[in-house]
């Protein structure tokens, strides 16, 4: 079948990487047809690229080759612009935030059914290698059963962007990176969730959150942390998991990090007790090497189609979106949970 | 004048610990008479270095000699032996918990008062080189103005000991670590609480809490991370620490760590995008060389007596003990809070 036709409305930061990274490699199944943004040095790029690029979003929309719409831009234009293109015939592939709040997420997808054209949100993140591996220990388990997830992501340049400083415009930590860790945690776990607690940080004096600590809580069982923050000059580690049967810690997307199971051993050797400050402990002493062994983290493999590859199928064979948007609203919900909590 | 008469009430972990490791470094402040255990096994250990050694409890509180108990039992036995030795005339210093909520204590306090003997509380972890270290970047403020700091134990040999395990002699991680890790917390920030969450770790399946996370915020705008765990076979950082210009990693009691510190630069460099799974990040990339620096850890220190000095110049010149019974009546009083809150 043939490729599908695709414009890409924003040629910024992510709407260019979406076409050089992410597009550019199924080429036998998107098609980048042409590109349209506000600003006339990112169209002159576009057009030295030899893609096509329009006067206006009414003249994408009237662009009878277009198939897909990719939304790569502010995120308080996600609803507007994704209900006219779901409305002019054309799918939709939205970046994330999809929306500000479920109650527009709701308003786009009543367009969608009443059309009958795809929207799509387009969550990268699940294909992140140090995600994958996380996955593979909750899933099949190589330290035992996961109870509890840690997921930071530290940065010390603050808040990126201008838009991103401001309310109006959906900006803050918890709707950028924030959304992505989420959109993991719950993709992962599968669970509803018990309780939710946050403590949203304003270091940098901006109206908007500038990172946040979050700790859920879900109903089987199973705990969360779920930390951003873009004030800290050195990092804590990316992932810490903890299951039954040993600890694993991914340092970086390096994939650097550290993974101890227990053994069972007939005669359990008692660790020595170390120095610690000025008292002793063996609590807190390393386990006795009889009882413990250093395993190598599972190889990171999506055993999923790749995102751009998945949309051609969505497509064209009707499959299931892996992004599916029952999962976007309950981030979604969550967010706004989150929020709700602050005020 | 005189070194101070002391004997050791339990002759175990730490009340040997006392006498070998910090005592004996005071020799011409301390001086240990004898030793009371009811483990026999002890008392001949006890003989063997030349210590008297008594038949029970009574006969110690008899000895004219004596002027100070230290107490180094079971937490639940605390009260009623502190209370015992006060009546009898004795100074005491007690370990950590003093006792196992408020009014217990508040219930010594009161003998104390009636006796105008002693009561002093060893909270040994206030010497801790790590924890001077971040009482440094706290008062001198290298990094700026301190304004969350994380303190965590991890370690993978569950709950020590047999009593321990165990809700009416006072066990559970809280008691044990927990308490040391507050009263170092609550002693830096010195300012009230404003909220505290709690969440206890019950892995291990023990009747009483094998670790906790917990998250304090101070009146004063100062947010605390305070976490234990026993089930971690590998660990996070012993302590995290952010401020206004930096921040600060201390990885364990080796003082392993990093601390880099922002510089205000005429033309500052945005830092190049890293790629952060399958997605380019600036905002989570190292900040720029010339934006920051890299600076040492300060140098551990006590301005303040060693812990039996001090005690020594508390009963013979009356000076203000190091560790305060109010400070340590706040620390059982979050304590209390947080185990409430479980309920």
């Amino acid at each position: 079948m043939a490729a599908v036709n695709f414009v890409i409305i924003g040629y910024g930061g992510m709407g260019s990487y979406h076409e050089k990274n992410l597009m550019s490699s199924e080429k036998e199944k998107i098609n980048l047809v042409g590109v349209y943004d506000i600003l006339e040095e990112r169209q002159e790029v576009a057009r030295a690229k030899g893609l096509s690029t329009y006067e206006s979003f009414e003249e994408v929309l009237a662009d009878k080759r277009i198939e897909v719409v990719l939304i790569a831009v502010p995120n308080d234009l996600h609803k507007s612009m994704s209900i006219a293109a779901l409305k002019a015939g054309k799918h939709v592939v939205c970046e994330k935030p999809a929306t500000l709040n479920t109650e527009e997420f709701d308003e786009i997808l009543a367009v969608a059914a009443d059309t009958g054209n795809r929207f799509i949100v387009h969550q990268n993140r699940r294909w992140d290698p140090d995600f994958l591996i996380v996955r593979d220990l909750y899933q099949s388990q190589p330290i035992g059963s996961v109870f509890q997830i840690e997921s930071r992501v530290n940065g010390a340049n603050g808040i990126p962007g201008d838009w991103r400083h401001l309310k109006k415009h959906g900006g803050g930590m918890l709707l950028d990176w924030g959304i992505h860790l989420l959109d993991q945690m719950l993709w992962l776990v599968d669970s509803p969730i018990k309780d939710v607690q946050v403590d949203f940080s304003y270091v940098l004096g901006d109206e908007v959150d500038d990172g946040f600590i979050s700790f859920i809580t879900f109903e089987n069982g199973i705990k969360a942390i779920v930390e951003v923050g873009t004030t800290n000059y050195v990092k804590l580690p990316r992932w810490y998991v903890k299951a039954t049967e040993g600890t694993a810690r991914i340092d970086d997307w390096d994939l650097s990090g550290e993974m101890v199971r227990a053994i069972q051993t007939s005669n359990e050797t008692m660790p020595q007790p170390i120095q610690a400050g000025v008292g002793l402990t063996k609590t807190m002493a390393p386990p006795s090497e009889d009882a413990t062994e250093t395993l190598s983290l599972p190889k990171a493999s999506a055993e999923y189609d790749s995102f751009y590859s998945n949309v051609y199928h969505v497509i064209r064979d009707d499959v299931t979106p892996i992004v599916k948007n029952t999962e976007v609203r309950n981030v979604l919900q969550l967010i706004e949970q989150m929020f709700e909590q602050e005020e």
